[in-house]
């Protein structure tokens, strides 16, 4: 039942590769592929699918939101948009045993937190057409394993990304919150880790290409249900804990 | 072994409660009870236990900080701080259901967060000096229940609190990650939620008065051992999941 997918950071790392992927779907109508410069993503303008549509959207800014929403709407109509991908993310690295650079700490919090609430919302109307269209609608939130506290591997993981690990758990916050509250709606919310990936964030140190990472993820986001809503999984679609 | 204490916001609502009841403690040998005014603490400044130095501190300011991490330096010596209480914390309101509040959502990760990990970095080398002089020293987090993904209550928490629960399971994610990370150092960490508390923030409809939870919570507190490090509690010592 997969129609109408909205993909953020669509131009580089993991959002192009999702991008690739869920094209491969044929039961994808019409993905919507945000880039904060479309002139500047030249990868994903050589993909020559007609079902993709390259929208910009700065994700910091509530006017370029609106923008991307009003071009969206009109675009899929009464239909609306049946998932919403928050990939668009940020690592701004803080040592936690030295003074605080409390305006990198508070990136991680502005980008992966706010900035995805803010989007979300500007989203809901859309997401609840197609809830009422089709009977639901899924928000993925990209999160991390990193974000997990109980999974939280202190000494060993590097402690510069404490912030980054703070503000993916805050988001996972966000996604149960919402799983609650936009139940009624018919908007469910999951969170997925990609695993760790060779992607700029994820440097070429990294396990999985995001090609190993996608293929399994685009998958799996498009057949997630009412039994996954509010859980977090991980590219495999095990089930990770907070 | 409890001997000397730091204790942010403490001139009012729970930070106040805490002080009191910790006084009541006689292995307490010295309370620094921070006030980011200690002209308006009225409260605070009439109590008179010896063992009760009042220091001016703004969470925010990391010049402010450091001069309170001197004077305290100064007072307490080699024997450094055992136990940092970072209670200092807020709740800017934010509609999950509306264009989202940038700035409101992003001040909660500001003090909650970013400003407490400030906080405590700047004391980790007393907390260091105690933990050497007596075998461990101990941070408390003032957390939240709102602050576990696993206990919200979705639809019925008041969903303007989503930004602030985030903040607070964020804030685990930090009591998590320095409870191992400082474990060589002989520091640990717990994350502890007072209740729901009749204060200006908690309002006058909460369940406890800042006696009922504070008393309990003292208490604990003292009783923190390397069984609690790195875990969840409620006020009344039972364990609560991420
Ligand atoms: N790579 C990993 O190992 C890994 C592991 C766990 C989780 N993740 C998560 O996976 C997601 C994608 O990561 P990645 O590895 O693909 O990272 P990446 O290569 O650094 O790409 C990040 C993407 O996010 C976009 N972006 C960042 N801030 C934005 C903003 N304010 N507005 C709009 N777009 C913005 C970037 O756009 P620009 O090109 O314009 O900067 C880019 O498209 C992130 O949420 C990340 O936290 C990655
Ligand atoms: N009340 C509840 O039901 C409840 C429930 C769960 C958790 N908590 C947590 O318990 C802690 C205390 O809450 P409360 O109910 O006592 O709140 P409160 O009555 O609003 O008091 C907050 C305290 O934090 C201080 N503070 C805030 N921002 C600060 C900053 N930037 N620098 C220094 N001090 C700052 C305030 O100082 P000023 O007087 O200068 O503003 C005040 O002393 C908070 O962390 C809160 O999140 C409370």
């Amino acid at each position: 039942m997969v129609k109408n997918i909205v993909l953020t950071g669509g131009n580089r790392g993991i959002g192009l590769g999702l991008v690739k992927e869920l094209l491969k779907n044929d039961k994808v109508d019409k993905l919507f592929a945000t880039t904060r410069d479309a002139a500047k993503s030249p990868e994903l303008q050589s993909i020559s699918d007609p079902r993709l549509v390259i929208v910009e959207m700065n994700a910091d800014c509530d006017s370029s939101i609106a923008k991307a929403v009003e071009q969206i709407g009109k675009s899929v109509g009464a239909s609306g948009v049946d998932i919403l991908i928050n990939n668009a993310g940020v690592l701004y690295a803080v040592d936690i045993n030295a003074p605080i650079d409390r305006k990198g700490a508070a990136k991680n919090f502005e980008v992966n937190c706010v900035a995805t609430m803010a989007v979300t919302f500007a989203f809901k109307d859309l997401l609840k057409a197609a809830a009422k269209a089709s009977g639901s609608a899924q928000v993925v939130n990209i999160s991390s394993e990193l974000g997990s506290i109980s999974l939280t591997w202190g000494p060993c993981a590097p402690r510069h990304f404490t912030a980054y690990s703070m503000s993916k758990a805050a988001l996972n916050m966000y996604t149960k919150t919402i799983s609650m509250d936009w139940k009624a709606d018919g908007i469910r919310a999951t969170s997925v880790h990609p695993g760790w990936v060779k992607t700029d964030m994820g440097t070429d140190a990294a396990d999985l290409t995001v090609e190993e990472s996608t293929s399994n993820m685009a998958d799996m986001i498009c057949k997630f249900g009412e039994a996954n809503n509010g859980l977090f999984y991980n590219w495999k679609f095990e089930p990770l804990t907070w």
